[in-house]
């Protein structure tokens, strides 16, 4: 092995019976070289490849491991190569490094399943090493520059064991979700599109939709927006050219729930028509059809992976300058409050600005008397 | 006068030329007894009064005010009356505080305007002295236990003066936004139910189609939600009930919007049904729909009111314990930033969290190297 210093230096710790004891990363972007610090993280020797040289020269930079290079591969056969390329190219890459023998075995990290399992196929791509995956980081950004150690600690990790699977091709992939810190969950490819188009497909699409109609509208409409328009239309401002990708590769279950929710809007929409004629039975739709958000929303895990609604909110006016905010949770330390979430919003033009706390219930009372006895105007 | 304790002691200070020397709120829940407590900051005596006698007890126990009762009314009209009831119920609410001579001007804080405004001359109410009037709180709360004296504080208040207005009526309403330290903003009512149809009423119906797709959906999908769904679908969550009226009484406006987002999904899964089948126009209409939502989001003013993307972002990661907060805060204070904007992400299970730190992008590199030093693992 001939291992760079911003790579893969000193000897590699025993992995844990389950866990890769040496990775491939193709494609450093984001995701690729979040797998691979988290890699490095535990130890493991990771090689990188991407078609663009610049962007493993920066993940190399970053400590994400070694430039897989004709002078610097591995002696034999990694555990593991992770495919962290865009859904329609994953087939090519397994089959290229399949023919090389790069791996012992090889899984991709891409949001759709279906296409790239249908391309390997026909590809003939050797299926009993290739297990399907799809890490969900839950961050909008891109590049190796946006990449984290720590981007999968506690979140979702799917997995999608083929019938063709080697047992020990998955136990493999289970052992990299778990040196990621990740949650894994082992469905199959169909669950896994029709459930990310749900949850995330086709609420961009949505988002978008909804946002395209501010594209024209007039200045002062905007100056009426508030947090709810934001974050209802929030994730439209991601990279358009990547979504297109995931959109087009998720088509068939996209489009099933894109149909219905356009439905839901044209029969609201209907509705609204008919209740200014006075129709009775209009406004009843309309109640149902707020009525099934509020308890959609309602099903929606929280942060922690409970109901959303755990902690009681204290809100608190700070100036706008420097160390307030210190002084703020100092107050909290010294009562003895954990603030298990903060938020603040800003007033335009003036120079405070509004702290919300989430606290447990039974702290409010001694949060609320901690920092009104440090001059802090407090309301529960 | 016979005011209680609770209320209008002592001698109100002189009004600014142009703000109300005394009020009565008539409808004490979150936007009216805002109102009222904005007002007895500034020292101005306030009456409250609202069906729910309960209501008005609890409004005035928070100092919003004194009771409008027979032994306890104003000695004569006082400079405004604040109608903050449904808009359903203002007209009448008009009718009768005109009937009995309550204030020299009226005006009203409901989410629609043309509703109200036919009503009140379907009813013959003198149009002289009533103003149309929308304080966009942005509060997504109800009742007077939810009401805070700075829920206005630089936020828009519309103001839709009539043909009919006298001036002053205009200048007393225009006084009351500066009471509580709003914007006023002044628009026609026809302006004002078009663009709050488009920045509000239309995207909680969105956010509500959206959010209907969960509700029978398996509970492993909604393990896969990150927070674009939360963000997208989060308005949904609020009161059906409340939601119904407003967007009934601004149905026109609300449903040409909505027909549009329908007509732009239908587009969109069409688009995606014929991907399939490999159609490059197909590609490129999704291509516009996602690059016009990606403008629309781009309109949006960010919470100072200008773009949202001025500050960078530093993240830590901060064990979940007390404290720690504290000695972060501690820490940007010593270095001399000021942090602007904080989230926190809790992950799971795990003992460890991610604060997002935002910050002037020139003070990022002295906030990392401060942290570092602190002993916590950064990232930009």
């Amino acid at each position: 092995m001939n291992e760079s210093a911003s790579g893969n230096s000193g000897a590699a710790p025993a992995a844990g019976p389950t866990e890769p004891r040496s990775a491939i990363v193709i494609g450093t972007g984001m995701i690729g070289t979040s797998v691979a610090l988290a890699l490095r993280e535990c130890g493991r020797p990771v090689w990188l490849h991407d078609r663009d040289a610049e962007s493993v020269r920066l993940a190399a930079g970053l400590g994400a491991g070694s430039p897989l290079l004709a002078d610097g591969a591995p002696a034999g056969p990694v555990d593991i190569a992770v495919l962290a390329v865009p859904p329609g190219a994953i087939a090519a890459e397994l089959r290229a490094a399949q023919e090389r023998n790069l791996a012992r075995c090889y899984t991709d990290v891409a949001s759709v399943k279906e296409l790239p399992l249908r391309q390997a196929r026909d590809l003939g791509c050797d299926l009993r090493s290739y297990v399907p995956g799809h890490p969900l980081s839950g961050r909008e950004r891109s590049g190796p520059a946006a990449a984290r150690a720590d981007l999968f600690l506690g979140r979702p990790w799917v997995i999608c064991p083929l019938a063709e699977n080697d047992a020990d091709a998955i136990v493999l992939v289970t052992g990299l979700s778990a040196a990621c810190r990740a949650q894994p969950v082992q469905i199959s490819v169909t669950e896994h599109d029709q459930w990310v188009a749900l949850v995330s497909h086709a609420p961009h699409v949505v988002a978008a939709a909804m946002a395209a109609r501010l594209e024209q509208a007039a200045p002062g409409a905007l100056g009426l927006a508030g947090q709810g328009l934001r974050d209802t239309t929030r994730v439209a401002a991601g990279n358009p050219g990547m979504w297109l990708q995931i959109l087009t590769g998720n088509a068939g279950p996209t489009s099933q729930v894109l149909r219905a929710v356009a439905a839901d809007l044209q029969h609201a929409a209907t509705a609204l028509d008919q209740v200014g004629a006075g129709d009775e039975q209009a406004v009843k739709e309309l109640a149902e059809l707020l009525d099934r958000g509020s308890a959609g929303v309602a099903r929606i895990p929280g942060k922690r992976g409970g109901p959303a609604r755990d902690f009681a909110i204290v809100q608190v006016i700070i100036p706008d300058r420097p160390g307030e905010l210190a002084r703020l949770f100092q107050a909290a330390d010294e009562a003895g409050i954990n603030i298990e979430d903060v938020g603040i919003e800003h007033s335009p033009g003036l120079p405070v600005g509004v702290a919300e706390l989430s606290v447990k219930p039974d702290a409010v009372a001694q949060l609320s008397a901690a920092l009104a006895a440090g001059g802090w105007p407090v309301r529960r």
